[in-house]
């Protein structure tokens, strides 16, 4: 699993009680999985379709910093599956873990579109290649 | 299942693509569940430990009004069980359901705290009660 | 007066004193005078255009459950007025009333639109009526 | 009329429809009422008492630069009263106005705190005085 | 220098550490900048080219006021340079000085666009002006 | 250099131009800066002291993916200076660069306190050792 982005736990992000709000938590995990999907499958219509259970197995506290980890674990017609772990950056303590996110892409109607991709690729050889083309 | 609080999609809300932020969805929800679950364990320190799985079933858009729905199903020690339902206010199309979500009562340590809780029960008939006394 | 939309006070709503950011609590308001009327007019261009004197009879902190209270008084031709209280949810303590919040429906080139709107109707009265026709 | 503070209306700050959201500018107000108050009371714990009605006249659009204006009316034993109003940066269109904000000072148990300021005072000859002495 | 905006800061504008976040700094300087420019050269097309090295020379804490001033220097052909300097508003504490913000003004196409501006004009003197003819 | 935060460009991201409001982005940036400071001086203490010219070179839209590069450049007795780069994840073009942003560590005294450090060290190296000892 990459592990990419990266927060700094502030104020604004806390919950009554002093720890991490959940439910920011869950919204950069789906900003993060959104973005990732639209890397891997080029397309930027790319929205979330399920999501499986979420365990929050720690908290963490102001100035904690979390990082986020995806992978890829499958891909279908017009979606691709990740999965997700969150940690402490500090003692990489386990946060939450999401088996399976399904994000799929989108046509210009909003229909499912089929994308091609079987496999995992990095922008830098995508560059490489066109470079060499 | 009683819907309670609203929102109205603001352009603060969306993700890139025009349609509402899934992330901003799941934050929304998570505060609710969290407002009802320390309403009805009468206790601040109420965090979420578990969400069952979620599914997408239609986005909404900038201007849509959606309400949030939640029903407890299961009162355990120290946690509460809630399912949570939102639609579209005006069209009543749902637009993303989760069966369960956990919510867990902590005592001042951080430890769960057994509520002694086996049913709803409402605000005003606390109320009543103590003014009867 | 019904009371739907519920608020779990955190961080980012304080003030620097530690209590409720009386600014916060106004667009809450406005946001939820905006969606009801909305509802009630069936008209997704509802602005705001006046607020009657607004009396701050209490404060909120950190952790507690606000829910903000609207109803109807009075149908104009393209308006509608409000009346408005915010209490304590746990407490049932009055933080904020306003007498009269007038909201006016548009039509697309912004001016004032005839609703014919002469009383509250219900959702799911016109989800079924439509369905019986 | 001073005006001071100034806005520029981005994307965050719309209503659906496009035009500045009214509780935004609420929102805007208060701040500045606020810390209009603290400085001319000296006491960081002002908070607000009272709103009298508020005027919607215009509207304002994304891209819009607006300045907010406050001029205090009255000095009470704990409190001060502003006048405020709002107008776009460029036309001087009036956007709101409101009469009488009541802000009071409280001292640190939440009791209104009598200032002893019968006039408005500017910092630097505040700073000034001190230097001289 | 004209110092207009102020701003009250409140718990969400900090860091982990209880002082103003320097981000949320730079963010309301940017705007600030960003708004003052488009007065100037009267197109709402400016962006922000260049900033010149930023001192952090004090720091900020929750409630404090600060008031961010802004002094043009040069005008460009297409731009307008700007210096900046904010300021705690009880202390006069200087909190940060930028020498030089560098703000282009565009065209329709994203092209550098000449103003013909050489000096500060105020707003007030241009409206006189075309009530006069 | 090191590419770990990545952001999606959302509505709330945007200035009234519609590309991505450059506070925003320097906000993004120092909480980078800050969080990699704090990581590699393990000191949770760590304020920007001084950020060097920024040069906007490109701009960036909605739906747009960008990545924050750091690279630790100097370890001075109680800070540490930090290159940034900003770029588009899809086509790798350079959005912004900072040649120096100088962090420092802090006691609970507000004063700089020597951290020790000449080099990055990453955690996994250090939970390894702690680990065999």
């Amino acid at each position: 699993m990459n592990f990419h982005t990266r927060k700094w736990i502030k104020p604004e992000d806390l919950n009554p009680n002093g720890t991490l709000f959940g439910g920011r938590l869950l919204e950069w995990i789906d900003e993060e999985a959104a973005l990732y999907a639209i890397i891997q499958l080029e397309n930027p219509r790319t929205v979330t379709k399920y999501i499986s259970e979420i365990d929050f197995r720690a908290s963490a506290k102001k100035g904690d910093i979390i990082e986020i980890g995806i992978e890829p674990t499958k891909f279908g017609t017009a979606s691709i599956t990740l999965a997700c772990e969150v940690r402490n950056k500090m003692t990489r303590e386990v946060i939450i873990t999401i088996d399976r996110i399904v994000m799929v892409g989108l046509d210009e109607h909003g229909k499912a579109k089929p994308h091609g991709k079987t496999e995992i690729e990095y922008v830098k050889n995508r560059i490489a290649d066109s470079n060499e083309s």
